[in-house]
């Protein structure tokens, strides 16, 4: 972090630009940096690490509300946001991108199928420190206040220690009015157990929509859902190096 | 592995069922075991983890070719055709789940953006020992002929063998006629280097395509990408427990 000057902080998020949770985070950020927000024009939940390259992608200028952040609104995923954020809005690179504040949970498993990771761990790629932020509550009306001193805790701490390369933080946040503190995590081994609901369409034909239940397979009490539950933000270092590397010396027998 | 019955192998991709790089898939699997094929009715490429909650899924029976497999084309992204072939289609947990092979590479930070990968990657989240395969030819009459004996060779030894919870293969073949083996490596750290290019449509309004050119700021010798560059098939072992662990000792002293 520059000292001499305030950081320049990219935010986005999955929700889309109007979403209550990245209006409280832009919020935040206002106090602590010059904000630039390039996030998606409508809810990218889901979306995974997806890119847009089969299609357009639109970005223009916008104001939401009356805060001194600049803003951008984009068509494309939350992964297509930083990259034309990093390559086409922004004149340097930014000192942080943070993303969120996510409706709903992205701890454990969640964070795979996450949009709202997807940009935080594109920065990361990109070389830019990165975090990203969830609530465990999908209302819209969810109350963001008390996370606020959290946030702004978490945020400082990574400007003015940084991450190591390939390092993004993963910040979740229990639904409660008492938050009892901020503990360090492993990502919980989980799975959704998919419930298909079946539906036939007006013209006979047979459609599905995805849904599912949330099953917790590990019991572990150093799990960022264990921390949820016991009512702490749980803050879980992510990587995008995928390699299973305690699994290289067994596999090398094999060839 | 049952030993006393044919495995049953689930088949998936990201260019759509009628891509020449899964048809020749199929046809080694129909080799091994029986086959299931589940896969995207139209291009997934670049999807990530994406799944979908915001629209309705088709699954219907469809014949493609000749093969004994049986096939159902889906209207959704790779990882949603796991999801529907686990829970909806399949009577039992497959023994193995294979996806592509794609037309084009997945490896390094390609695994992150790839679709191919998420299918393998949510078979590995549902417990099946998964694959994906990936050619580095992006062209739709690709010669896989030559990559099939290295298919089966691989794919025998994860049903024989098994892989430890939590591990999907990344399998990436050099686009060459003299492949010289097969190397067990890491992901290397590598970025895209985003070149928008900025349109204008015919009402005046501006628009991106995304483009890009791949930097490798890795110089290991033990890299995919090192690998495929001496024409050597690339096996990462990969993993979807993102969790930085070697990051958590030094983060706890934060909070």
């Amino acid at each position: 972090m520059n000292t001499q000057k305030r950081p320049l902080i990219l935010v986005s998020n999955d929700d889309g630009i109007t979403a209550p949770g990245i209006r409280a985070l832009i919020q935040v950020m206002n106090e602590i940096g010059d904000v630039v927000v390039v996030a998606p024009d409508s809810p990218q939940s889901g979306k995974g690490h997806a890119i847009t390259l089969d299609a357009i992608l639109e970005c223009k200028p916008i104001t939401i509300d009356q805060g001194e952040q600049i803003e951008y609104s984009c068509s494309g995923t939350p992964a297509d946001c930083v990259k034309i954020a990093k390559h086409e809005i922004l004149n340097r690179k930014p000192d942080l991108c943070v993303s969120g504040i996510n409706h709903g949970s992205n701890a454990s498993i969640n964070v795979v199928y996450s949009g709202t990771m997807s940009a935080a761990i594109e920065a990361g790629i990109e070389g830019i420190p990165a975090i990203g932020f969830s609530l465990l509550d999908y209302s819209w009306k969810a109350n963001f206040e008390n996370l606020k001193p959290f946030i702004k805790q978490i945020t400082t701490k990574v400007l003015s220690e940084g991450l190591p390369d390939g390092v993004i933080l993963n910040v979740n946040f229990p639904k409660t009015e008492n938050i009892k503190g901020v503990k360090v995590c492993r990502q919980a081994r989980a799975v959704w157990k998919e419930e298909f609901e079946k539906r036939t369409n007006p013209q006979g034909k047979e459609y599905y929509w995805l849904t599912g239940v949330f099953d917790n397979l590990d019991k572990g009490e150093d799990t960022d859902i264990y921390a949820l539950e016991q009512d702490f933000i749980s803050v879980v270092p992510v990587k995008f190096d995928l390699t299973a590397h305690h699994f290289i010396q067994n596999l090398n027998s094999w060839f």
